[in-house]
Parts: structure tokens; sequence; C-alpha cells
């Protein structure tokens, strides 16, 4: 079966993440489409609070199906295997949690406990297409946390957390384990892991591009020739650009 | 984890099979309501044509999760372990193949070809919450699928086929393997498989009562008082009723 | 407050019923545009079946709310006061019983034997924005039911029958108590109490004209010029047309 | 029928509400759902502005059908008894006005002014599942509001204000006058009356609690055998904690 | 710009259409899928009626925008270039009438009067994503019409016809006047104009290999290795049955 | 056919657009309202950011249909024709950018470069119902922007843009060029053109108005009788606050 190969397999640059981390999903979005990837932005999530929203790290998947009287007692969370309460213990340093709950928020997936317990574990992130409780609290966190929205019911009400470590839905994406999340101001991208690579490298450039596009566009230059650069002159100007920046990129 | 009992060390009574298929889904609905499952009924699928409608078997899981350029090209089938493929050709005989695809119908997660294989196996029946392409040829078949509508473009546009035989959601309710599927003209309840045994033992007297309360219905006897039966004679017209059909019930 | 004058205020025309069993809903919509309404056709209902659908009848209103563990057990139709059962057992001859279920169809708000009740008592027939369960067997009644599909799990699930013959909301629409329903195909439309004589007298012609111009179509005269009659002689030859029809309209 | 007993026969206990403004709606949702309540969070509807949102209060009801051209012209409002301007001038001091709109904010259901006179009134706040126009005025009250969303046209566009004070659907939920709304930054949970006392007392130790997790997650305790406390020693260090806060709490 | 090429510029093979009315949806949708065209299903429509689908031929569009009271009275129609109109007057023979209606079937598109003279014109059918008025009266005609459902309030009310053969969205894909559009019991695709021969072309041998692949597995053939053919012999028993089919074929 | 007047046909009055800039949008729905526009609120579309959210200035059109990969390659822009980059470059100064994305937000319309460029040619501001992408930027110009919601995924995912200056539907609204926008925190009304000068005198009374009840709320005057004015010393009471205001209105 035409699967990924497995996360383990897949080794990344050791400057794979910073550069992700300094390209915005936009970008990547495009360096994602270029490819064929039309499909690769969680739908229907963004990011609690205003404070930090740069998110990157690999994913850590938590699959829910829906709740049931049987599986879903308020005395679930007491068996120690609980899948939710391993995810938030296992989930490995510098990764993201990210949580299927079929777009479905009107329950929460998640609470400030929780997620302060990530944090504390060194966590990267958390994405959820479902809801987060006790939101004003998450939102406090430095850790950035993306969501549908604040929804106060315990996830026992919808959300039966049911396995760790498959390939999931989230916000309508495909997100394998090990896949790059990337989460700014405008949601999260999931970069496939055989593609972290090259999209991190050629993001550098596209994102000195675009910083040089703004200036222009800031001093006055008509964005036809300029963005894409059509107009011969547009490559040497960003050149210029270039050197005098020198050894500030990357 | 209060995960449901495994399918295989669950042993069904001999007639409760039977006795499911003599049952509406209205019925089962309202016993499974009485236990607290208030989420059982697959949500947005009907029947596909006005054939055979009932449906009774134990479910086998097919998941699917959104599709991926490298996931799913057109040469994805060549695959001899693709799990929609292998999924065909290993559901069990009078079993009823249940398909994840997420509520989303804008692509269909099997057609005519697949289906009358599935037929032939034995399948009791097909639960998608996906598309079926080739509807025309699949409502011509004998055994029951319950779709969400019919729809042309192959699964591969939208659903990724990931594994077998896991718990999924269909329809927006949790369905394990084993679990009793019930399909009839209103469309289909999942019944926890644990409770197999005590609904279709209730189900047959309350199918009678309803036949009953029908009877009487259609001879002029108001509902208030006779369903549910607070009248003291209603039972004892109930009694009767039954007495005289003796043998022809269950 | 600008409420509509109570129903027993309004005496209709006799024949208005009669004229409005031969209207269609299309021409009902238009003739309520004219007047302003551009929200009285019931969103999201269809009839139930290929039977009979032509439906008209002077509404009666039952209003649900969203049910709760207290007051939606499963004994809860032992209650002789139920408004639901009441509903069934005092909606009048000739009158529809139209049910507010909040658009929400994923659980039912009536059944065969309920809506067997009801056309026994003589009521015209039934809309509802919910669900219908058993509706295998709804379908094959004289009396037209509309809904918005089929739906197995008992209206305790969701809906909490509250009050009897308030103003309702049904499909998006105001449905006041006495107001003209009319189904047929097309779905239902609510005509106002107080403008049901003038909108029955005008269906009159109306009807009569779009079956003069479905005969010239037929016989390959266009559209511009005929409908609406432009051209001056269309009005002359359909004066001819009802001339020799004579006697049979109306 | 089993309706909830009225309002004015179930008195409160003096400090609940007091309790209540204390609780969080997280965790009264967990309440409620141990004792069988699913349903009680108001789905759609946020604050507005980021000013207090803590809201608590008994519910008092205003229910809207769909507008129609003669129930709703631009001179609606010139009746004394028009039951929007009679509920904002007749809620109670420190009631909650809540608001029927069908889950339809296509249209307002209240702007600045009259928010502003319900705030001078003593009201607690409002819950409308409709829109809020003149939202940047009504995000700068002191009395919170919670609604769907920011929506420029007058409710005589979609919403006729039908009556005051009986049960109503509000965001997918049954409100019953009188039931406790309770408000924060998660949006609105709907305590049934007569449950009211008894969530109170028991949010106070699940409040307490919960601040005492948060601390021990904060000083790096994990989650499994603090959070439900199923190791032995969680219970005896939150005795200690409480010991130690002693006559803080409560 | 990169748009399509003009319709008037690319010229059909003369057995183009012929060989498409004889391909299923689900096969075309395929070939368009290997091509990389994934959205080429027109969303939710659905064949009106159960007689004849089969439906090919150019698209000739009509663009509807939302109504407004000065653009759309009830004497709109009086105009002699009202562009609905005019579109029922001047769709050339063998082609297919696609009205965008954004998605919205609260209002009709069209009514039976309108698709009569289409039919009587030579339409080869008709698709709308709004609704059809009078829809029995549709159902009854031997053109195909695909659309939303059947919708009681006449255009007016939602829809104004705003100018014809423009590109278009209909049901969330792109059509091109010229586009051939292909209909059947499935829904409808859209195939660029410029593909239209290679299709037709390539679905020839799809649809013979289809029946045959349908003959092997109702004889008891597997579908792993038969569907694709990736058992050698697959083709070599695919050659025998077309060389006995022989002349039978396209 | 009963389309508006070109709009180089209908001046405005010199101060039409400054009165506007002091109406909110609010009172402007009501003044539509009054003479039958009942859907000019552009529905679905809230401004970016919490800075400068008054617009007002007439409709600049660009109409998007949905991308093909023929039509929508990433060399897309490189064309110096294509719509959107001649949009943003010949969008009039004082002129709003209003975009037709089919109430589709799954991909952007346009990101913070391109509005940028827009906010240093003199655009008014920008309406799309589609998405903005590197909205984190854009919530920082000066000029206002009214989207869906920010979104990662270039406009060529989804978006095909196709033609410029024609007559649109925008978050379920019509849209001629030339229409007046008018944009607040409840986010943005169509003024039809030929209406703009006379909504625009109104407004500056209605304003006066709503401004002297806000006061007269503060200090406790119920709603009743005031709000509207039916007490008849009200009016006289606004007279005098008029009065007293003297040349500060207008």
């Amino acid at each position: 079966m035409p699967n990924p190969a497995p996360a383990e397999t897949i080794t990344l640059r050791t400057d794979t993440l910073t550069r992700l981390a300094r390209a915005s999903t936009a970008t990547v979005a495009t360096l994602l489409f270029k490819r064929g990837y039309q499909n690769a932005f969680v739908q229907g999530v963004a990011p609690l609070g205003t404070g930090r929203q740069t998110m990157v790290g690999p994913a850590y998947t938590l699959r829910h199906i829906p709740a049931r009287p049987d599986t879903d007692p308020i005395t679930a969370f007491r068996e120690r295997d609980h899948p939710q309460r391993v995810a938030v213990e296992q989930c490995p340093e510098g990764a993201v949690l990210v949580m299927d709950c079929r777009q479905d928020a009107s329950a929460a997936s998640a609470g400030t406990i929780l997620l302060t317990r990530l944090q504390i574990r060194g966590a990267a992130g958390v994405v959820s297409d479902g809801g987060i409780r006790d939101a004003t609290g998450a939102t406090a966190l430095d850790m950035p946390v993306f969501a549908a929205k604040a929804s106060a019911p315990t996830n026992l009400t919808k959300h039966h957390a049911i396995d760790i470590g498959l390939p999931i839905a989230c916000g309508g994406v495909a997100v394998y384990p090990g896949d790059i999340m990337l989460g700014d101001g405008d949601g999260v991208m999931v970069i496939p892991r055989h593609l972290a690579d090259e999209i991190a490298e050629e993001s550098v450039e596209m994102e000195a591009f675009e910083a040089f596009v703004l200036e222009e566009v800031l001093r006055g230059v008509p964005v036809i020739g300029l963005y894409p650069p059509t107009e011969p002159d547009t490559l040497e100007r960003f050149a210029n650009h270039k050197a005098q920046r020198g050894s500030k990129a990357d």
C-alpha cells in the first residue's frame, strides 16, 4: 500500500525545523501547492489567544471516535492507560500533539491543566479540530495551541480517545506521525515528513524574496513585474537587496 | 482504558441475528435509548434503491483518512495490500462492511464492481458515510447498501483507505468491530455487541406490541392509554392478541 | 404588538380550500411573492413516499424544545397530557399537524402509529422539520406527510414536546395556528390565513393561464411574449382557450 | 407531562449564585455530565469583547419566530407591548435575558441601546443565539453579552419577538425560565434550576481541587495519578493544600 | 491570463459525444483524475425523476447573483431581454443549459414550462445548483434535468439572472461555455472541452474493461489482480472477452 | 432587463461619502430595510484586526470561479493580465475592492503584499468572502480589510480570478460596481448606488437620534416611548438636545 515511509526512517536535516520556524504558513502552502499538495491546511482551527503563535514540530497523534455510555463514564480518566492522559505524558519533547476530533468542537479535547502539563514537558504545541475548555487559561500559555474554539463540555461528552500514533485526519487533512506541523497567525500547515527538508530550504529564499517585495511595495513599486519577478530588473534589485542584508539572512 | 471487550470474547445467542432481522431500527433505537445510548443511529445515510433494505450483521470496519498526492496516485489500487481491496476480499460472510469516510460524500467509497464482489462473497451489507459511485448498478444488487449519496469521483480523490478492523466513526457514531449493524428503510443502528442478545430478546415483545397497537389504531382506538399501554385493559387485549397469534410470533 | 389576528376571527370562504387544493405550491409562492412574502416555503422538507402529495388545511401547531434527561425519560409518554400524544388526539379534522423540531432531523418527531391515528382522525396531513421513524410505514399512508427525512431515534432523544397551538417556526418559516398549509411534490407553502381567500381566488386564473401556456409551449410557441403574456395576442389566445374549456374550469 | 417544576417553586440557597460565580463553565459541565446532562452548553455563542465575562443569574426568556411582512414592518417597535422592548424593561434585576433566535445570526437580536438599558436596569447579562448589532458599543459594556456574532441588520429582518417567559431553545439547549445561566470565557452553561444548589456546592470542592492540580502540574507532577487523584498520596497532598489555604476558600 | 481557449476554437471529433454518451460519470471521473482534475463533479445535484438520466452536450451558461428589490420585481420577466428567458430561447440544440445559483436551492431556477420549452427546442439537458419548481412536471420530461432539489419559490426570490455565456461556477466546479457536461444516475461531470476527445476515446476501452470485470466478478473472480488487472492473465482474458464481443463494442 | 443603471450615470452628492463614514452599518441596515432591502449585509465577513474599521467607498469588483489545473498552475501570476494583479493595480483611489470567492475561505483571496499595494494606491478598503493569507500582516494595515478568516493556502488552490467590473455576489449579497460599501465593527453593508444620497442624508438625523437615545438611556430613561419616540415629549427633548449640540452635528 502506498503509505508514507515511517517517520523513524526519515531523518531531517538539523536546520530544517529552525528554517521552518522562520517561514510563514502562507509560504509553505505555496511550496506544497507547487508539488501538488492542495489539501495541507488544517481547516477550521485558529490560534487561541494573541500571544506566541509560531509553532513547529513533528506530529504526535491522538485519535478520538464518538463517545458511548459504556466507554466514556465520568470515571474513564481513572484508568492509567487512558489514551488522552498517556498522550499528554508521552508526547515527545519538541513534538506537536495533534488530535483528531472529527471537526466536532461541541465538546472539548483538552483543557488548561493538560495543556500546562504538555508545556512543562516541552511539547512544541497542540493542534485539535475539536474544542478547548478553560480556554482563557490556555491562551495564557507560552506554548501555542490551535483549536476550533473554546468549548466547556468535557471530552467524554463527545470524544472517546482510542489510540495514539496512527495516521489521522485533523481539520480535513491527513496527518501521519512525524509529519511537520507548522503554525502561525493564519493557522496550521501539515508538511509531509519526506518533503520537510526541501520545503525548509526553499522557504529561506522565498521568505527573503517576500520581504524584499514588501519593501518594494512600501516604496511604491507596482506588483506586476515584481511579484512574481517577471521584470528582468526585479531579480537584479533582489540580488542587491540580498547582498546588502548579507549575513543577516539564514 | 474502558474500551468494549473484543468481539471475539462476546458470543451471541444463535437466534439473536434472526430476531434482530425482524426488528425495526426504530424499535432498536428505543431499546438502546432506554439503556442510555442516545447516539447510535448512523446520521446522514440512507438505503440506495428501493429493493431489500433489511440488513443485519456484525461490523467489519475500514477506515479512511484524507487523500494525499503521494499516497493516492491512480496506481494505488495496483498494490495487492490496498486496504479497500483487501477489505472487500476478507470481509467475513454475513458481516457488514462499515466504512469511515468522515461524512464526506464528495467522492465515492466504493462502486458497483466492489459491491457486487461483496455480495458474491456473502457480505450482509455495506454502510458508508461517504459516496457510492456507479450507484445505479449498486441499487440493483440484492445486498443492501447504505450510503450518503451517489458520487462519481473515485475514492482516491478524497479518501485514503488506511486500516481494517479498528474502531471507527461512521455517520457520527462509534462502530467497534463486531458491533451489530441493523439497517432498514429508516437507516442504520449500531448495536453494541455486548447488548445485542438482550436487545434482540426485548425486540420480539416490542415488535409484537407495536403490531398490536397498529391494529388497534386501525380499528379506531385512541393512542392515549394504548401507546404506551397505561390503560389496564390495553395489556389485557394485547395478551389476547398474542394468544390468538400464538405460534406465529418468534 | 403587530401579530396576526387570531385564526378564529378570520373566516375563510367556503371554496378557498378546494381552490387551493387545485393550485400548485409554485403558483402560490408567486402570489405570495407579489405581496412581499418572500419566506413562506418550508425549507428542507419533502413528501415521504410517492403517493398522494396534495395537502391543504389549516395549521395545528406543536412545538418542541431540546430534550433533557429530567423531562424526557423513556416513561415520558406514560403521561396522559404529553403534548405530542394530546396533539395527535386533538388535531381537528381537516387540519394539518405542523411540528417545530428546530430543523433537527437527527431524531424522529413521529412514527407510523401516530401518523396512522392522525389519518384515521381525519387530519389533512403532517409537516415536520424533524425526522419520521418507521418511515416505510408512513409512506404507505393515504394522508400526505412532509418531513426532513427518515430517522429511527425516538423523539425523546432530541425533542421535548412543550406546547400546542402557539405560533412556531417550521423549516425557517413562521407558522401561526390557522395559517393554510399547502403541500405538493415541491414541498409546503405557508399561506397567512388573512390572505388565503384572495390567494385562492387568484390561483384559479393563474393555474388556468399556466395550463394554457404549457399547451402553447408544447405546440412550439416561444416563451418570450407568452410567459408573461407581453404579446397582445397571447391574452387573446388565452381568452379563446378559456372559452373553449368553458365550464371545466373552477 | 414531565416538565420541570416552575421556577418560583424552587428556592435557591443564598450562597448558590455566589458559589457559581466562582466556578468555571468547564467545572459545571463536568458536574452536569455526571448527572446525565450531556447537552447543557449553549453551542455557537461566545462573549462579545474581552472585558468581564463572568455571568451568573436566572434565565428570563424571550422567544422569536421568523419575521413576516405583516408582523414585522419598520413600525413594529412603536407598539408599547412589543415583546422585545417589554423584555428589556421587565427583565428582573440580576436575571439573564436569554433569546431564542433559532441559531440564525444573519440578523441582530439586540443592539447597544437596549443592552445599555438592560445594564442600567441591573440585568446580570444577555445570551442570544442570534446576532448583536452595534457590537462595538456592546463590547464596551460592563454587563457580559454572549452572542453568535456581530450582525448589522435589524431583528425585524429575520426575527419576530413572539413571547416572554416560556421554555425556549438557545444554542441547541433547552432553557426553562429560572434555570441558572453561567457564562465565562468558554461560553455559557445552562444549569437546571433544581440542580443549582448541589452543583454550586460541589463546584467549590472541585474548583479547589483544580487549583491544587494546576499548582502541582506547574511544579512538575505528571497528570496520571494526579488528575483524577488515583494515587493515594494525591488526596493527602490536596488535604494539606486545603489546610494551608484554610479560610481563603469559600 | 491562463484561461481555456474559447470553445469555438476547439473542434470535437464527430464521435466524441456519442462515445461519452456510453460512458459513465464514474469512468470519466477516473480519467480526469488521472490528468490532475480532482474537482470536476458537480456537487449537490442529482437527476430529477427516475426516467432517462444520460445527458451529454456542451455547456451553455447562465449566471445568477442574489436578487434585489429593484432588480427583481414580479414584473421582471416582462422584459424581453431577461437573461433567463433569453437563455431558454437561445440555448443551442444539443447544448446543456448550466445555471449558477451559488448552490442556493431555497428558491427555484426554472420550472416545468421553461424546461418543456428547452426540450422542444432540442436542448440536451439542464444542470442547476439551485432548485426546480413544479418539479413533478419536470420529472416527466424526456430531457434530463439535474438540480439540487424541488423548490417552489420563484427565482426572483433569491436569484437575479445577470449574464449568459460567461464562465461560471456550478456545484463548486468551474464550467466554461463549451465544456462537455456528462450526466447519469451518479450526477454530472464537467469535461474541459480540450480534453473531451481524448477522454471519450479512453472511455471506450475503460467501459469495455469495466463490463468485463463485472462479468468476471459475477462468475466469482476476486478483485485483487483483476481490478486493476495486475494478474498477467487478466489482460489475456480481457483480450479474449473483447475478441468474442467483436464488432459489438464501439 | 431591470438591472441598475450603470455607476457612471449616477453622480453622488459631494457629502454623501462623508456622511456615510459617520453612520453605522446598523443605521444603514435599518434605512435600507425601510426601503425593502432585506439582504444587504455581507454575511460571514468581519474586520481583520482591531484597528481602523470604518470603511466607505464605491465597489470595484473582482470575480472568481473554482480553480482548475489548466487555468491555475503556480505560474499563473506570471501573466501580466492576471485579473487579480490587474485589479490591485487598477482599483481606483477611494474605491473598495470587493471579491467574490463563493463564500469559500478554505483558501486565500489575497495576502499582505497585495493589500499593502492597495493601501499605497489609496484604496478605501477590501471586502472578500474568501480568506486572507499572511493575515497578521494584513491586520497591521491602516486600510480596513473585511474577510471570512485567515487562510494560508494560495488562491490558486481554490479560486480562479476570471473578470473585473461585473456585478458579483459577495457574502450572499449582490454587489454592482459603484455600489457604496460601508464597513464598521459589525461588518459590511452594500448600499445600492442610486440610494446612497438619500440614505446618507437620512443617516445624519438617525445617528443624531441614536446618540440622543443613548444619552437618555444612560441617565435612566426607559426605552418604551423613547425608542422609537412614541412619547410626545421624547421628540421635544430630542429637539432641545440637537439645539444644544448645534453646530457640532454634520
